[in-house]
């Protein structure tokens, strides 16, 4: 009740982003697609944070995004929640954020997927690009490295 | 190469229903969602099934259509596949199906929840719904006893 902003309180677009991106870089150490996510809520607590789980897991149902929002835990209302991911949302990500009625996202980059922002907006979502030239160059490596993984993941042959 | 059907192939619709069907019952009695589905391949071979997790693993991101992705493993593609619900598609498994082109989609039933099928027939998925009293029935019983569950399930407050 002091106003002290705690370890677990991410006030800025700037430390939410860092969030996520570090759970893409964790990703990439691992070998794996490096797109990171994290939830917040609206005073900017830390509900949840994951990453892309394909690789690490063998799972192909573990996008950035679904890993945030399952390791939120169970919630009641996402309406006034923020979703920080690295990179713009797949159809798959899209769906969650708008059948649960997250209120807003936040994307580093959609340069190497530009996802369904209109659609999102359209239903409600407010949606911002960041164009952050640090989750660019992290997907670029990985793709560059890896182009068969990355198309896995998105359902491109 | 007999062509005899082995217990790991689903021939017919009532069968691939059936593998889904009792999943949504299996979680059922654990007091869970009862969403069942299954993921077959184009000769009918099960690759995957699963059912709703919210309550018996506390996650918000298992449905059932995504477990039975995830229990599928990596595929390389996802077009002459055919997932089984016991119950219509939410936005978030809607995206996941058109996000991977999954080819076609059985629906157990749409009266307790209608999900997005003109959407993925214009992308191009194949979507029968099959109004199967047996699915219908069971969500009845859920939803009269757990109705904030299953509105805690679907995003609705």
């Amino acid at each position: 009740m002091t106003g002290a902003v705690t370890s677990d309180t991410y006030a800025t677009t700037e430390a939410k982003l860092e969030a996520a991106l570090n759970e893409a870089r964790l990703g990439f150490g691992e070998g794996g697609v490096p797109v990171g996510a994290a939830l917040f809520a609206a005073d900017g607590a830390l509900l949840g944070r994951g990453r892309n789980r394909r690789v690490q897991d063998d799972d192909p149902s573990v996008h950035g995004e679904t890993d945030a929002f399952r390791n939120a835990g169970r919630q009641r209302d996402y309406r006034s929640t923020t979703l920080v991911t690295t990179l713009s949302p797949c159809w798959y990500c899209a769906g969650l954020i708008r059948q649960f009625r997250i209120g807003t996202v936040i994307i580093g980059e959609a340069r190497h997927f530009d996802g369904q922002h209109e659609w999102l907006a359209e239903a409600g979502v407010a949606v911002t690009v960041l164009d952050d030239e640090r989750c660019f160059d992290l997907m670029t490596r990985f793709i560059a490295r890896y182009p068969e993984i990355w198309n896995e993941d998105i359902g491109e042959l």
